[in-house]
């Protein structure tokens, strides 16, 4: 596989488990949560419910926390037959804002990544979630000073990604994208015509793992975030 | 007084309150939240305690009907200290899940005002609150093929459009933002040197309610979005 990146102008970076860690507190998360209600149901079955009830809403409440919280509540409601306690609902609460308010951990490299970099493209930030959310993880990281711009979408579409290429009026050919989910950091960006790096973290949220079929070999997977500097010097 | 908008090359409108309704509904979430827990407390009690409640959640969940939703369930649990039932939290959540889909009911005046001014200026939507909610509702509000540029901002302050504006090469002098909350809308604006219209509604949340102090008369008020038409056409 040749890989060419020597057109490249514009770095655009996924946030959530590429720069930092977040998809490990969803995980501690959710194993709170099944503590919490544990006599109602197995682990597993409490899981899985949680998973669908999120999947059930996502349409209406987007990624991010808030949502998160709102189906861990209607989760709770529906595997107790209603009978979870006031406390809990109050816990379920509490779990959700210890994620809002948690320190942001920088994955390995990445500052020596983007220091590495700003200097001879534009870097970008492009993540989905919740816009207040990702500013202030963003502002907690001490990254923003790297960037030229940061996009928040509501969600990683072929779609979404050209609009905003179009907006920030960059060529698909100029355009490298790095990210951790192959569904929404990678697949709809090669779909475009642009490049795309995948650096998988070790655990990725089932609503973004996509099947055999849907894989796509012309891209770079890396280990480590520093590999791109291979790639990119 | 004298406005002289013979400058203007770039129109921003707040959308919320400003093209379509939305503090109505706001309001009678609050009402059937009340009588959700009228036997606690009196209505009256409950309005202030929600309010108490949604403004020290603010930082943490910013604007839109998540974050409200989150806090009326945090209430409904102190104001019933800890025995409003599990079918009443399920109820608030119905409630929350039926503000966000509700269909846009726009207000009079705002199709003819965007048809008249979309072919001498760049319109542009300034929105905060929840990304996800905010491109839904211009979706469905049939207005989006008027703007050229929407944006939603996690807050409304002076260097969110300062920002903004550079961000989207707009110069001061070229702006008018037309909007219904003193607050968030017309001081801001002025305070950066551009231009702004108020157009009050007939209901403003409390939050962005300013004082006599804060008010400034260098910017017009108009009853209806409509009357715009004599100052730009």
């Amino acid at each position: 596989m040749e890989i060419d990146l020597s057109n490249i102008k514009v770095v655009g970076f996924d946030a959530d488990d590429t720069l930092w860690v977040n998809e490990t507190y969803f995980r501690e998360a959710e194993e709170k949560f099944a503590s919490l209600l544990e006599k109602y149901e197995t682990k597993n079955q409490i899981d899985q419910e949680l998973f669908k009830m999120e999947i059930k809403n996502l349409e209406l409440y987007g990624y991010g926390i808030k949502g998160f919280m709102l189906s861990m509540i209607e989760s709770a409601l529906q595997l107790s037959n209603n009978n979870v306690s006031q406390r809990t609902i109050t816990e379920i609460l509490n779990l959700g804002k210890e994620m809002l308010t948690r320190p942001v951990e920088l994955l390995e490299g990445v500052e020596e990544v983007l220091q590495t970099l700003e200097n001879k493209y534009r870097l970008i930030v492009l993540t989905k979630g919740d816009l207040l959310d990702q500013e202030r993880k963003l502002e907690k990281s001490g990254l923003s000073k790297y960037f030229h711009h940061v996009e928040v979408l509501s969600d990683k579409k072929e779609d979404n990604y050209k609009n905003l290429l179009e907006h920030l009026e960059i060529q698909v050919g100029e355009f490298l994208m790095i990210g951790n989910s192959l569904k929404s950091d990678v697949l709809p960006i090669i779909n475009i015509g642009a490049q795309a790096v995948h650096i998988p973290f070790h655990t990725t949220w089932e609503h973004e793992v996509v099947g055999p079929e849907e894989h796509n070999n012309d891209h770079l997977t890396l280990n480590n975030i520093k590999d791109i500097l291979k790639y990119l010097s």
